[in-house]
């Protein structure tokens, strides 16, 4: 009888418009795929130096403790992140990944079919994809040709019904970041009961010839602009992309009423030691920050040396083009078959473009020469 | 200026009808507040023997990955859930805890405002906020004043507009279950779209002198009645609630749609790794039947020659009540002052009852002696 039967339940309108799922390929699969022994993966701008020492020890250590639930709300880990940023532990939601948070601002900040949101073209595809699951119209104004922000377009979007502006600074997948000064204006300019959401994954990465974090990142203007909310994440300088721990430092009221909403042990147990371990491991995050520093500037030389389009990053990723290439996909099979995976940008419109995340300086020297053979290849 | 700026963004009615959050205790907690050494805890239906070695092992193996993104769409864990249940993978969606496909099912299965969902009253937690978060109204039938499943008074409340039927058996907070013949007979006298939920949590501890999981559990049911939905969790007998893994196991096509939906990395890479070792750990999961088993009878016989009623069950916990106690938070109160925390039952809308989760045969037995002690001082 086994897959006879057929029953189709009922399914929303809104979820039958997704499009259908593509699991990502694992670093095994591109191993067998090619036929290769070594596979360098700049792809996800994960932590070039892996997983803190101090975290990894802290892991083994709880790995027995993992039967238990988490301790719901997860207090000491808010108490902390509290203490980093200087500011009320009310205010902060801790969840799973910053994925979770925005999933959540939309179900909780917009009424489905009534609200609207607002944000760039191209964005993160969690803001298109989750405002669609919640039944929130997404307005987008498109970023300028050289990917930074058109605060007045963006503005011209805004009306009665916008209830939240979501800002990715330093943007995904350009780099392209604007200083605090500038959000800060704009958050001025927004209508009543409209926030500013900035997501500020990548902030810490910003260039210290241009100020640094604490010259981009909003969170000194908080006090002066109670309507600006921030998502950061422990994925990037952190490097616990794999634990999924992410959190939002919002309006004491809305935190209050997410925390209300959000599922009761959604940060799983290991996430919180281990974040509690990453924010205690600074000298891992300064290491990582010094490799990246180095390791961007490294590729935009490199890339630049041979013929690259580099747009200025403040991320720990690099997007490129070329004049010669219009289909950056070919460019990422020879990589493929050489043993890299970067991100093609076709799934953000941008079919002639190439995300590629700082690696080790080992990592950067050995996509530099595979990218030069690939090209080599490719125009001859 | 801190603190003194007050910005209050939107927040939608419904979200703004739920109850304040109120944070659990830890064990820490309860030590610090009631002087205490050694705190034992039954309260959340965790694994008396804690975390399987295998278990323990692979995360500590696992911990440099830390910094990796799991593999989008777990397809390991999903082949090896696929094999243990012998059903296609394609059927399976995993997820962060079964709290997570609690949430989807009512966001993908149901339009808000105009779908209803239908469930016994009382019944886990979850099923009443997610139902309410996702705008979609939950109709309840009343269990017999023994706890027993009133399958037509359920089945009155379902119309045309009902899409999900939800049964948790054996049932939380009374251990109570059905045998799978009886909820293959209700799948089939629901109306066509409405899928019937079966949340199997419990189901691996049903009693072997009434046949066992195999008596109870569903899955050799889903050929012939194909509006049938599992789930199943890894938090109970698989020893792993602090790592949040859950699955479901569902219609082929409603399960690809909810892979489109579903957040891309909501299960951690940890949980992927340890679930997969949960699984083979076959040894670890056979001992946890059996101190279950053994512990349930010795909680049970000890309950009742102290003049306590215990409902009969299937499950890693018993509920119980007491014909001289109206107010089990009292019983509640001295057993914390004596070391341990239990699940007193009135956010279940059961004020006199106690929710004691299987322990160890040591725990089973200090919990015995305490009862009698809180009781011999709260009835004298």
């Amino acid at each position: 009888m086994s897959g006879l039967s057929v029953f189709t339940p009922f399914i929303t309108s809104v979820v039958r418009e997704f499009d259908a799922y593509v699991p990502g390929r694992s670093v095994a699969e591109i191993k067998e795929a090619y036929g290769l022994d070594r596979v360098i993966k700049l792809a996800s701008n994960e932590n070039p130096l892996g997983t803190s020492p101090l975290v990894q020890k802290v892991i083994r250590e709880q790995a027995a403790q993992a039967f238990r639930y988490p301790q719901a709300g997860n207090p000491r880990l808010v108490k902390a992140i509290g203490e980093l940023h200087k500011i009320s532990p009310r205010r902060v939601v801790t969840t799973n990944g910053s994925d979770e948070i925005i999933d959540l601002l939309f179900r909780v900040c917009a009424e489905p079919g009534v609200h609207n949101a607002v944000a760039f073209s191209p964005c993160f595809g969690l803001y298109t994809t989750q405002s669609r699951f919640a039944g929130v119209e997404l307005r987008q104004a498109p970023l300028r040709p050289n990917f930074s922000f058109d605060f007045e377009t963006l503005l011209r979007l805004v009306d009665e019904k916008t209830t939240l502006v979501i800002i990715t600074s330093p943007d995904n997948p350009s780099g392209y970041a604007v200083k605090k000064e500038v959000l800060a204006d704009f958050a001025g300019q927004l209508p009543p009961h409209c926030l500013l959401v900035v997501d500020e994954a990548y902030v810490d990465f910003a260039r210290e010839e241009d100020g640094g974090e604490k010259a981009f990142s909003v969170f000194s203007e908080l006090d002066a602009h109670p309507n600006i909310a921030v998502l950061r994440t422990f994925s990037k300088s952190r490097g616990l992309a794999g634990l999924r721990l992410g959190y939002a430092v919002l309006p004491e009221e809305l935190a209050e009423y997410v925390w209300r909403v959000r599922l009761p042990f959604s940060v799983n147990l290991l996430a919180e030691e281990a974040g509690l371990a990453a924010l205690a491991d600074t000298d891992f995050r300064g290491r990582t920050l010094k490799v990246v520093a180095e390791g961007r500037r490294q590729l935009e030389e490199g890339m630049r040396a041979q013929g690259w389009d580099v747009v200025p990053s403040q991320a720990n990723f690099i997007m490129v083009s070329h004049p010669r290439v219009s289909d950056a996909a070919k460019v990422n099979e020879g990589l493929l078959h050489r043993g890299f995976i970067v991100r093609p940008l076709g799934s953000y419109g941008l079919p002639g473009r190439l995300r590629i995340s700082v690696g080790t300086e080992e990592e950067n020297t050995l996509l530099l020469e595979a990218i030069g053979d690939v090209m080599a290849n490719l125009l001859n």
